[in-house]
């Protein structure tokens, strides 16, 4: 297999540019913590979001919109019934969407939630090193790595997840992200490392889930992988150039949105990265 | 009919002086995105923010409160159940409220509640010109109009919601305020335009949202009609002042709430604004 | 008895330095409007947040974390079921928990629970001076006392919830926080009287909420009384900070997060306060 590192930066280019173009209708099932976080995100980038809770909407949303994000952050009652036929008519109108399987294994209806979407086949899966290890374990491809879920926080090294997201690319025939110091984006032929990000990351709420909103803004018009690829690029990028301009969390949080309102196409597609094969 | 903008002026900036002086406290069922942004906009200007779910809750703060906004942005179970009970015991006990019928055409609660909210005259409807032209046709004003509801964005002009907002105004007894490039508020009988704003309020979530929860606010202690004036004045003057500091959606947002914080009511009183018969 | 400032002082630096040292893993049910805001601010003192919503996850949490908090501010129905179950899982696992009991007195819920929580011993109980005493009055010590609880402000001052915070003290074995302008916290032995702060606090939504998700954090690694001052300590001293860097609210909001990171543990034990007998 021939890696053309140059392709892959014109598609993610081509899909930095496409969004910010064609103002992609997002809708999202989000956690109640980072909503705001994840929505002016997706702004920022060039779509348009919507956040539903109802299955009717979800499923209006499903036919009307571009792509979906889903985030299983904080689970109501409503979300049993709804995220499953949501989920559903995501799948039977063939949209793209980007699971964010947060905190999967705390508690039977998450558990449960996650055994679903298992048929519904996400375009992007994106999580934690410790997310994509479990999510793995529970759909049975790596029965034999253990994971070490701690609330919403990865305890796992991204590198420990490899075999685990390689395997549910394979499966779902999509794109898989596991964020950490390093990103791992692999479509289960291809594996990227992409490089760049911050340490406030981590003293923020809401820095996965912004990236997973993002990720769905571009599949709306890219494929899984160059979504995954672009999304990843544009939130190490600009997390980058906000901590250089941040005196704090509070401050890296506004300059970060501000850099995902200016990266430019270019410099997105030139953020560092490498390519193995899967 | 003569149409004096001095004492127009004069009821702004005395709405702008009364919110400050006497922090009127201003109840919402609000949507979860952009619930911390309009709260943080109601307290930048003057007022105290108090938010509800249950329908009991909602109907206290209806006789303790001063004012109340109503935004039907993300619909949980409850509100099928709870939103009418609280405007009708806002109608009942006739206390000022602000609808935002957001995302107005979208499912089949959104729309129930929307039929609902007719009998209980909203002081003030704020939209989008696609959502006031909507709601219009649903309240059966303006049966002949079309409107392009996309998710929580407008896809018509302010211009062409004209009709449909002085009808709507006349027919709630109350004011109108279409929100887009250049504002539309009127109270069926004058139409007012009013200038300013940010090309970053479509960049960040809640710019809708926040000029409602601050209508809210001045319809404590002001008419709907110059609550409405009042709180376009000021966001349109904030946004201003606040986009020539910013760099970035992010830091606009900040700069944004400093701006409403700061903004003086002989300011707010002079933001440009043009009247016109209806 | 002898009050030894030095060794309060030195107990608030071992309490600052312990979060960031070992990471707090806090659970919450907070309400819709600050979640985010809670969140950023347990992270920025070190901790690791998690929200929940159902009963079932709460005491997960109440298992796996290190301490819990409780905020009623916007109630749905879900919480009717799960918040006793969760703080009964609390009190049978003898986790730290903070309670903060917005707008006591508002709804037959509200009072519900918090009349099932005077079984489950709050660690530490953190409200307003009318929130405080209501909270008293209804657990039943202060009858004779009123107060005045409007929406989620307080209209009493710090000063006249002092007998209402000692009996609570009493009453629960742990400690009383009282919000406002001066800081009153105590253990029912011993009253300590916090300054610093600013006055932006009252113009920012969530700045009582905040002040209660950071002391679950530092409960976590300290006794109640300890908590409830090294959490008022680095909150008025961050606030101090901010208020010098900031121009109004917004950028008030931003600066108190990085100060709330950046605060060397030193520096919140200095903090001035006062000390006297219960």
């Amino acid at each position: 297999m021939v890696i053309n590192k140059v392709d892959i930066q014109t598609q993610i280019a081509d899909a930095v540019e496409a969004a910010r173009r064609t103002n992609p209708l997002v809708g999202s099932v989000t956690n109640a913590v980072t909503v705001n976080f994840v929505a002016n995100a997706q702004l920022a980038v060039g779509g348009s979001a919507a956040v539903v809770y109802l299955s009717e909407e979800g499923e209006i949303l499903s036919n009307v919109g571009n792509a979906f994000y889903i985030n299983i952050g904080t689970l109501l009652p409503i979300h049993e019934h709804a995220l499953p036929l949501i989920a559903k008519g995501l799948h039977d109108s063939a949209k793209p969407w980007v699971l964010d399987p947060v905190a999967v294994g705390i508690g039977t209806l998450r558990t449960g939630l996650l055994m679903q979407f298992k048929a519904y086949m996400p375009s992007i899966i994106r999580g934690n090193a410790s997310e994509i290890i479990a999510l793995a374990n529970l759909w049975d491809n790596k029965k034999g790595e253990t994971s070490n879920v701690r609330g919403v926080d990865s305890t796992d090294a991204v590198s420990s997840a490899r075999a685990a997201a390689v395997a549910l690319a394979k499966q779902t025939g999509g794109a898989v992200a596991v964020s950490g110091k390093t990103d791992l984006i692999t479509n289960g032929e291809i594996v990227v490392y992409s490089y760049g990000g911050s340490h406030y990351f981590e003293k923020i709420t809401g820095a996965g889930c912004s990236l997973g909103g993002i990720t769905a803004v571009y599949a709306a018009t890219s494929s899984p992988f160059i979504a995954a690829l672009a999304a990843t690029a544009i939130y190490n990028l600009a997390g980058h150039r906000a901590e250089s301009k941040a005196s704090g969390p509070g401050s890296f949080h506004v300059e970060f949105i501000d850099e995902l309102y200016k990266a430019k196409a270019v410099d997105v597609a030139n953020n560092q990265f490498e390519v193995e094969e899967a």
